[in-house]
């Protein structure tokens, strides 16, 4: 086979992306807008999107920031919702995201999931309405067995569910990447970050406070298992990058904020992963087709772009200005060896 | 029972112990000789200590930095030596430190634990001589297996060299624990940080580079077998603090040194701890009396001190000044319930 140096992707889509609010929302916006027609916007703000005021509000901002290059689905912040409500937000909205209460950042005000009868009324207005149902799938034990510990909600949600749509997003374990296989109604985002990295990465040598994410990074055997389901683009699975900027400041610190910010150099790096391991013709798939089949999306749901990429190598910005302070991304100052070369709006 | 609010420590010793070198030595070595009657210090400067003029020239930097307040138990760093050399340096050590390759702070230069072999002659000398084999128990695996993953190395050692004084360091795991009590001439180290804390501490909220130590902080399960030992005073076991400085500009960055600095709150600490679990009778044997059976130490072979601490809060500095530098302490800024309130010199 010929070593393939051009890679066109066709409308990739991020489907789990942070994009926060005002100065930081200002920067990082307009990244992943360039790159990507679409993505999957979390509702963590604080306070967390729970009204349509403030949704469309923030869709607004995103808008504005983007400049209508890209389409932000939006999501709203899980609680027991009422009929009315959800049916009048239902077409503003992609998915609603669960979270546990406290487990990640800005996640405060998650629901108990010991309690998961209480959350049924919700549950069944979304089943019958057609949202899609998104988790952030850990428990509050020992942080390398969190999503192990979360996978019987899974289980329990899959099987009094079956018709609704429950993403877990951001696998990173052996066992959630089996799980996803086994009901039909269960699907998973993976991360560019699980993807490349172990524990070892992050504390295994000197602690690298920007590989730090929730959830935590895994063994090699769970890398292993998330590259195997990506590369082959199992129909199951989809990316969302889970992109998730903080200020240099709190990421190098005494207490260091979770988050990977790989918004700007996760298409290049992906193109790299799936060149190495010779599945470039899989990359579409992982990046966009299974998204859309997933979520029931069509072309005429989001901005359609090709973005090219070629086999030259990409220095990733040291840092990304945001006023006085700076945002960290992945890779910082090391070269990627695929590139942007063009991008075309269709 | 009544509840004890004072405790007295008799020569307290810390058989784990990184002084560094320089300015650092300048500003911790006193803070250790403050409260402890000696300790055991850590070879592992740039370039290892290897040489009986290097090693002397080095306990004077450290005699002259504490004022012969405190004794320093100088250690060689682990290669192959001459049985010449051992005799002569015999009298000047109390115990050789062996590294594996590369696992941990100044470690570039250790063995190669594939090759144990190779390490007989010096093994076989050291056990004629009645040199203790100190270690680093690490293998290169991933980071939660390292200290798991080389315990079959301490069993060769302890079953080939049945008359050979072997200390597994700062031991983290309840395997570790388990196997300290097989051997007859195996024994371990304990450190303060993991008798407390878990890598939840370290990233299962926040992350916290100041928590970040090698071995890596391990599962609560590991922790609970640790204290369990400790609490006892059990006979095989003695406090090495592995108190571990760096300037604060190494710990609060994009790649954190591992370390963590315990030296001058190590025994308010450990009295908050033991009299937590109502075992303060066990702590002159944990902090002392273990050590000397361990090491064959009478009380003439140490500066005699003793340490009376009383229930009164005691507020750990934020950070040491190091000249335009900062070295920050475990607990930094939070107050403790045990505080020094007489050291006397016998």
């Amino acid at each position: 086979m010929n070593k393939i140096n051009k890679i066109i992707l066709n409308s990739p889509l991020d489907m789990h992306l942070h994009l926060r609010d005002e100065k930081m929302l200002e920067l990082v916006a307009p990244l992943s807008a360039k790159y990507f027609s679409g993505a999957l916007i979390m509702p963590n703000l604080v306070p967390p999107i729970t009204a349509k005021k403030t949704l469309l509000a923030y869709k607004t901002r995103i808008q504005n920031t983007t400049k209508n290059a890209f389409t932000p689905f939006m999501t709203l912040f899980f609680q027991n919702y009422s009929q009315e409500f959800l049916e009048s937000i239902k077409e503003d909205i992609l998915a609603i995201k669960m979270y546990p209460a406290g487990i990640t950042t800005n996640s405060e005000n998650g629901v108990n999931l010991l309690d998961l009868k209480s959350l049924a009324p919700t549950l069944k207005l979304m089943t019958e309405l057609g949202i899609v149902l998104c988790v952030h799938g850990e428990s509050s034990g020992f942080v390398m067995d969190r999503e192990k510990e979360f996978l019987p909600i899974y289980e329990s949600l899959a099987l009094a569910y079956p018709n609704l749509t429950i993403i877990m997003e951001h696998i990173t374990t052996k066992e959630a990447c089996e799980l996803s296989q086994k009901y039909d109604n269960l699907y998973a985002s993976i991360t560019l970050h699980h993807l490349l990295f172990t524990l070892d990465d992050l504390a295994g040598g000197f602690l690298k406070p920007h590989l730090f994410c929730k959830p935590i990074l895994k063994t090699h055997e769970d890398k292993e298992a998330l590259l195997s389901l990506a590369l082959e683009a199992n129909p199951k699975v989809m990316f969302g990058s889970d992109s998730a900027p903080h200020p240099k400041d709190k990421k190098e610190a005494c207490g260091c904020a979770a988050g990977v910010f790989t918004a700007p150099l996760a298409l290049q790096a992906l193109c790299s992963l799936f060149s190495k391991h010779k599945k470039e013709q899989n990359l579409n798939k992982f990046l966009s087709l299974n998204a859309r089949s997933i979520y029931n999306l069509n072309k005429t749901n989001f901005i359609n772009k090709n973005i090219t990429l070629i086999k030259k190598n990409f220095l990733v910005p040291k840092s990304y200005d945001l006023g006085s302070e700076k945002v960290v991304p992945l890779f910082a100052g090391e070269e990627l060896d695929f590139s942007i070369e063009e991008i075309s709006t269709l």
